[in-house]
């Protein structure tokens, strides 16, 4: 495939989508290293429909977080341990190989990006992440395909950079119109289980995802709520039933704004 | 190994070296994707005797050029061809995993950075890199360890990045105090086929390395001499035999200043 600045929605329509596929949905969570083959063929079917200009970040499923539990880093917490950290790292490039893998098959002109390599956090773990190559990626019509990793952090070492923060500061960073967050749920739940259709605030859900924030190394619903809660672009959760829908421009699952 | 931020060279002397070991010295340049184990053992060995402030940079050798000659892509031209300029991508890191790996077993904590992830030329081929990760690294102890590699290049897709390019641009950067290209000759060789001791200006060497732009997609001798001229350190150009003298401070080879 040939990354075409001269055709396509991207020159025509500059708008900018950042979609996160959750590592949920595309490994199989409970078996170590293994991807849903079924799940990232279905999405990757989807993103080379849409053909516009797009950011994608995946998550880490059962090939980051395993890893990042084992050498007890969190996104405020790192160490110094280099081969616990290249565990993360390296098993995270080889999930990002699949995804694009995946895409290649169909034709998306997608190019791999390690956030490890660029971004940085300060001793109040403020995240620094320049995004002259995924910007430029962008303009040049490639796919840029981002991921969960690891991040140099100022007195800790080696902490987690989570999808749900890369999304949000992907957002702001590329001034994107819309982002998605795709994910084997299919929106933001209420306490009876029903999806929530508009969060403006998270006073309108802290009752029902309040208690998320700890089952999950890089945070729950209440952690991607706040991020997004925070980004200037309508954001959208949803399943991947509706992950075309979402790209043709619907709005589907809960939109947050 | 752990990256030890209270004890070491880097805490009691914050002078920043870049090393570059050069593709030619590390690979054997006439079989494809060949690590030339010795010489890198060797040069590993060094640098892990050395333990200071210390970022290292490697070139292509058997595994970029081959692939960028391929790929029909330079510093000044590029590609849009995704499988074409994948392939100098994956070959790098093919490659860069064989270095790191040489320095994990010799416990020098080195972290992989993939320049492709991070940098951008604009359209008149003029480079942007942050370095926000390869400081915090630095400063926390880590070695990184960066590679010649592809970059995204308005107008042109995907050109080359060239381990020398690299250098400069962290010498400057990083406000490094000592850059070293360690590489099969022993420093800048004069029409005789002698080492030249001082080089301050491209004058001094005009005759004797003009010829070899044309040699290496990357640039040769020529290439480099003008690149360390650039830059604000103190440059060295020598042999695998001078590496360690280089990291203990010695002056070796042919200095560039």
């Amino acid at each position: 495939m040939t990354a075409d600045r001269s055709t396509g929605a991207h020159d025509s329509d500059r708008s900018t989508t950042v979609l996160k596929l959750g590592g949920s949905l595309i490994t199989e969570k409970d078996r170590a290293e293994t991807v849903d083959e079924g799940a990232l063929g279905a999405a990757a079917e989807a993103v080379a429909d849409h053909g516009g200009r797009l950011a994608v970040v995946h998550g880490g499923g059962s090939f980051g977080h395993p890893y990042a539990e084992a050498a007890g880093i969190s996104s405020t917490v790192g160490s110094h341990d280099v081969p616990a950290v290249m565990a993360v790292h390296e098993a995270m490039k080889r999930l990002n190989a699949a995804v694009l893998a995946a895409l290649h098959d169909r034709d998306v002109p997608a190019l791999p990006v390690h956030p490890f390599s660029a971004a940085a956090r300060d001793a109040d773990g403020a995240l620094t992440y320049p995004l002259d190559a995924v910007a430029t990626m962008l303009d040049e019509g490639f796919t840029p395909v981002l991921h969960g990793d690891g991040v140099v952090h100022a007195g800790e070492g080696v902490s987690v950079l989570s999808g749900d923060e890369l999304v949000a500061r992907l957002g702001t960073g590329l001034d994107a119109d819309r982002i998605g967050l795709c994910s084997t749920v299919p929106g933001v739940l209420d306490e009876e289980g029903e999806v929530i259709p508009v969060v403006s605030s998270f006073a309108d859900v802290a009752d029902a995802v309040g208690a998320s924030e700890s089952t999950d190394v890089t945070g729950g619903m209440a952690g991607k709520v706040r991020s997004l809660l925070a980004v200037e672009a309508t954001a959208f959760v949803f399943g991947p039933a509706e992950l075309s829908a979402f790209l043709a421009g619907e709005d589907v699952g809960t939109r947050i704004e």
